[in-house]
C-alpha cells in the first residue's frame, strides 16, 4: 500500500548521501578549511530593507487592526500586483495570473496535480532532480529526453504531456535561446502539452538572444507555466517565497480548477515572507540584487576560466550560477567529488545526482563568496599546475 | 489530460461560493454591522514574545553569521526538540519523529504521497472538506464513513487504508474519547491501515476521557500519524507553521522514504515562522495561550447555551471551538446561512460545505471576540424570542 514510486527516488545518487559524506569528512578532518561550491545556497544575507519590511509585517501580526490570517491562498494582492507590474512590465500579465507559493521546489511538482496521473512527464538527463523525484513522489511516470552535446533537450518525436525546462539551467549552467524555446513552444502547442518553465535563475541570463521571460516568445501563453523564486535574488532560501504564472489564455476553467485545488491544499506562503518579497521591488533593493548577481556572475567567470585553464571541459557559468564540469580521464563522479573534497577541500556535487548522464561530471556553484571562490580557484590552479 | 478528480471538488457547496455571497452582501449593505462566526480564523493577535522571536529571526537572516538557508526540510532541530519535550512530555516521542510543515491543511493531504494511488481513503460526512477535496486533488478515491447520531464515524466492516479523524472535531465540535479512539486503533492495526489524526484543536479538549495526544492510547504508535498546528494557539493562520508525528514504530524504511520524499517536495517552513513557533513554549506565551483558549471556550459555552435557548439542536462548542447547529424546520443550509446573514447580520457556514449530511446544519465558530460573540448571542435571543 506504500507508494511504490517513492522507491524510484535514487538513494545511491542522492543529496542525502552527499550530505552524509560531507558531514563524515568534516567530522574526521576538523582542521580542514572546506569551501562549499556544492548545494546552491547563497552567500549574501537578506537585504536590509527587506528585513525591515519583514519585521514590520511581524508587528502587523501583533495587533488585530493589522492582523493577517487565512485567505491569501495564492498570495496577497499587493505582492501579486508588484510581481505583475515589475517582473512582467510590458508583457501584459496581470495579478490574476500570478500564484504565489512557498518555493519553486514545492510549486514545480505541485503543478502536476493539474494533470491526470497518467500524464507523461518529460525531463532532461541531467536535470534538476526534483522534477524527476518530486514527480515520483506524486505517483507520476517520468520519461527522459535526449539531450544534445550542450545538454539541451532535443524535441522528441513522441507525445508528452508535461515538459520541464530549466533555463538558465540547473545543473548544466547554460540557457536556452529564444529560438530554441520557440521550437519547444511549437511542439507543446501542436501536442496539447504544457511546458513548466523554471526561470528561477532569470537574473543571471544576460547574453544576447536569451529571454527574461518565456512570455516574450510567441505562442507561449497557451502552453507555458513560468516559475520564479525569491531564493537567489533575495537570499530567501530559508524564508520561502516563490510564484508562478498561469496565463489567462489557459482558460477560466483551468484557473478555477487550480484555485479550488489550492484552497484545499495550501493556505498560502507566510505573510512575513510575502511582505519581504514585495519589498524586493524597492529601487534600493533592486540595486542590492544587481550588485549581488554581478558578484555571482563574476564568480562564474572566474571558476570557468580557472577550470578551463586547469584542463577541464566546462559548460555554463556565464548565464547561470552553475558550472557543469567533465571529470578528467572519465573519473566516476563520486570519486571525483571525494578527490576534490580530500585534495582541495572543495565541496562539489557529483553529476549522477542529476541523472545517469552526469556520471562523469561535477556541478560547481558560483553562489559562494568572492573570497572563497578566489581561494578555490587558487587551490585548483596550484594543484593542477603541479599536476601538469 | 486534466486531473479529472479536480472536477469532483464541489463548487456549489464550497468556501468559494460562501466567500462570494458574503462579499456580495457586504457590497450591497455597506451599513450592516456584520459579525463573522464563519471561517475559523482567530480573534487574538500573535503573542508579543512570539513577535519578538520572529523579529529576531528576521535580523538573523540579515547577517551571514546567523543566516539560515536550505536544509531544514522537515524543520529546524531546536523547534522539533521543543515540540517533543513539551507537547509529548512523558510520551517518549523524540525530535526524530517530528516533521515540521507550513500548515495542517498542506500536511494532512501531503501525507497521502506515502501511500499508493489506489489506497482507499476514508473520511466522515460531515468532515473537514480538505480531507476529501485535497485527496481528490491528489488523484485519490475517497470513501464516506457512516456516522452515529453524534456525527462520529462508526467502525466500518470493509477494509480502508487511510482514515482521517479530526478530534476535537471540525466541523461538528465534539471530540472522540480515548475508548472510542481505541476501537479505531484496533481496527487500523488489524487492517494494516493508517489513521491521520488531526489534533489541531487539542488545546480545547478538556473534558474527562479525552486524550491530549493519540499516543496516550495503546497501539497507536504503529498506526497513527498525529497532526498539530500553531494556527489557533499562536494565531499563526497567516504565519504558517505546523507539525506531525511519524512514530519510530512505523519503521526506518518508511521514515527514510518520507525524508527522501520531503527533500524532493518541500524546502521547509519559513525560518521566521519556525522561530516564532519555538517561542510558543516560553512560559509567558503558554500563559497567553491558556487565557485565549479560555476566552474561546467561554464563547463556545455562551453560543451553545444561547442557541439551545433559542430552540436549536446543537452539537459541540465544549471541547472544540465549533458548534454544529441543526436548522429549524429543516431549512436548507444555504437558505439558513442567508437568513442569519440578512436577519441577524451573522456569518455562519452552511453545513453542506462539509458534506451532504450537513445539508440542514450550520457551523458556527467560537473563535470570534467575546464582544462580538455576546452581541451575536443578543441578536439571536432577541430575534427568536420575538419569533416564539
Amino acid at each position: 500500500m506504500l507508494n511504490q514510486k517513492l522507491f524510484k527516488i535514487e538513494k545511491e545518487d542522492s543529496y542525502t548521501k552527499h550530505t552524509r559524506l560531507i558531514k563524515e569528512y568534516k567530522a574526521s578532518h576538523p582542521e580542514a578549511d572546506i569551501i562549499s561550491l556544492g548545494i546552491g545556497d547563497v552567500s549574501f544575507p537578506v537585504p536590509l530593507p527587506v528585513i525591515e519590511a519583514m519585521k514590520k509585517a511581524c508587528d502587523e501580526l501583533g495587533s488585530m487592526d493589522t492582523f493577517q490570517g487565512y485567505g491569501a491562498y495564492w498570495g496577497i494582492e499587493s505582492l501579486r500586483r508588484a510581481i505583475a507590474e515589475n517582473d512582467y512590465k510590458g508583457l501584459d500579465i496581470s495579478s490574476e495570473e500570478i500564484y504565489v507559493g512557498d518555493g519553486t521546489k514545492t510549486d514545480c511538482t505541485a503543478l502536476l496535480e493539474l494533470f491526470d496521473a497518467g500524464a507523461k512527464v518529460l525531463t532532461g538527463n541531467p536535470t534538476y532532480p526534483v522534477y524527476r523525484n518530486g514527480a515520483f513522489a506524486m505517483g507520476r511516470d517520468v520519461y527522459e529526453c535526449s539531450c544534445d552535446e550542450e545538454f539541451k533537450m532535443t524535441i522528441p518525436m513522441e507525445h508528452y504531456d508535461v515538459i520541464y525546462i530549466c533555463s538558465p539551467c540547473n545543473p548544466v549552467g547554460n540557457a536556452y535561446t529564444k529560438s530554441e524555446l520557440k521550437k519547444w513552444i511549437d511542439y507543446a502547442n501542436a501536442e496539447g502539452a504544457y511546458i513548466v518553465f523554471d526561470n528561477v535563475y532569470r537574473d543571471f541570463a544576460q547574453s544576447l538572444g536569451l529571454p527574461k521571460s518565456i512570455y516574450e516568445i510567441e505562442g507561449s501563453r497557451t502552453c507555458c507555466i513560468e516559475l520564479h523564486s525569491f531564493s537567489k535574488n533575495l537570499s530567501f532560501s530559508g524564508t520561502r517565497c516563490s510564484y508562478f504564472v498561469l496565463p489567462k489564455e489557459f482558460g477560466e476553467e483551468l484557473h478555477s480548477l487550480w484555485r479550488e485545488r489550492t484552497i484545499n491544499r495550501f493556505n498560502g506562503a507566510s505573510y512575513v515572507a510575502q511582505k519581504g518579497a514585495e519589498a524586493s521591488y524597492l529601487p534600493e533593493v533592486q540595486e542590492i540584487i544587481k550588485k549581488n548577481i554581478e558578484v555571482y556572475k563574476g564568480n562564474g567567470k572566474l571558476l570557468r576560466n580557472t577550470l578551463l585553464e586547469a584542463g577541464f571541459s566546462v559548460t555554463g557559468g556565464i548565464d547561470a550560477p552553475y558550472l557543469w564540469v567533465g571529470t578528467k580521464d572519465r573519473m566516476e563522479c563520486w570519486e571525483a567529488f571525494s578527490f576534490f573534497l580530500e585534495k582541495l577541500n572543495i565541496v562539489t556535487v557529483p553529476g549522477a545526482i542529476f541523472g545517469s548522464k552526469g556520471r562523469y561530471s561535477l556541478r560547481i556553484s558560483a553562489l559562494g563568496t568572492r573570497e572563497n571562490t578566489e581561494e578555490a580557484c587558487r587551490r585548483i590552479l596550484e594543484f593542477y599546475e603541479k599536476d601538469n
